[in-house]
């Protein structure tokens, strides 16, 4: 391993936790809205709500509050009361606060691949949040940049990558859409490191036969990994 | 004029209409309440829900149509009707999609110092919707790097600027308080180019005095200022 690699990290999910606050804070949303609406459909229209949105919102707890609130209107016909609105307001701000928790090996391999690669943080949501989760997370001195993106596109990859050799490049994330096909696609490594909660948004088909991809159930297995390449 | 000047430029009302978006939603926001409550009194709630929320939402478009939902539920102590929420949500959207209005000068003056200086877009707000503006503002060609950022603080113009002399650097804007004393703290040029319609967090008492303060009434000054300091 050289100083010639750059090493581009996810942070929600990858890093820390953070599916697991939007899971908690859906099956709140049920519960509120447990006597207009089954479960099951209402999140289906939250995800279509989401989905509909993104264009406008971005990624982002903000984004997501909007579409909680818009979904509550809309599958209630408008019967739903405002006390449960300010509610969802109070829930949104709530995941703006929520404490850090590390995944495992986050902080040994990051410290392991410090000084000895370059190391971005490559992240999406919204600026201030994912500024606050990576000082809250103690691991800020270990990036040598910080990218945080409104979306992870070949594009970007190649905007962030461009000052490297792509060859030796690579991104690591639990997302195969946003972290691991771009990436590949632009010439990099793909190393997919799966998190048991996956939003459905980021799912894509595994390149399982792709030359540049790798799959490792943790990050401790990521130095190791650099190693054999 | 060297190449050894860096030129920060803010975004939002220095090169583009943007207040009056915010103007023209808080005057429809007053309108959809006037049953309820006074303008001028709701005027206060929205301000003091905007500041309150500042250290969750950060600024923009999102976090603007959050406060203006808490602030129909809070003023109408519940009673707001669920249309009107609805309403607010389509308004934020609405924001979010707004035509980019060049102000006078701003690609002229642009055009000028591109080549001459190294000129560097700072502005914060939502990072898709900044991205969105520039895009679609067709002046993206003119900066040699873009910095979205949470908030404009010394620490985050000496982090831009630290690449360069600051003593050489400078940033060109509407806001006393965001752009300009936040720029003379870290030994940069503050330049101040008032806009009619200035958002009232972003006051600030002008460093009138201050040798590396100059404030002038149009962005076609601006070279010229250059050449004669």
């Amino acid at each position: 391993m050289t100083h010639q690699w750059t090493i581009g990290f996810d942070a929600d999910d990858t890093l820390w936790q953070n599916e697991q606050f939007f899971r908690l804070s859906q099956t709140r949303f049920a519960e509120m809205l447990d006597d207009y609406v089954e479960s099951d459909h209402l999140m289906e229209r939250l995800i279509a709500a989401e989905r509909r949105n993104l264009g406008h919102y971005g990624f982002g707890i903000k984004g997501f509050t909007l579409s909680t609130i818009e979904t509550a209107i809309e599958v209630t016909r408008g019967r739903v009361p405002t006390k449960v609105i300010a509610e969802l307001i109070e829930m949104g701000r709530e995941m703006l606060r929520h404490p850090i928790e590390l995944l495992p090996a986050a902080r040994e391999s990051l410290e392991h691949l410090s000084g000895r690669a370059e190391i971005v943080l490559i992240t999406k949501g919204d600026l201030l949040d994912q500024e606050r989760k990576l000082a809250q997370s103690g691991l800020g001195d270990y990036f040598d940049a910080i990218e945080i993106v409104s979306d992870k596109t070949p594009e970007v990859y190649q905007r962030i990558f461009a000052r490297h050799d792509t060859a030796r490049s690579m991104m690591v994330g639990n997302s195969l859409k946003s972290d691991v096909v771009p990436a590949l696609a632009i010439g990099a490594w793909g190393v997919h490191v799966p998190h048991e909660l996956t939003w459905e948004y980021e799912h894509a088909e595994e390149p399982t036969t792709h030359p540049r991809y790798r799959s490792i159930p943790s990050l401790s297995e990521l130095p190791a990994l650099i190693e054999d390449i």
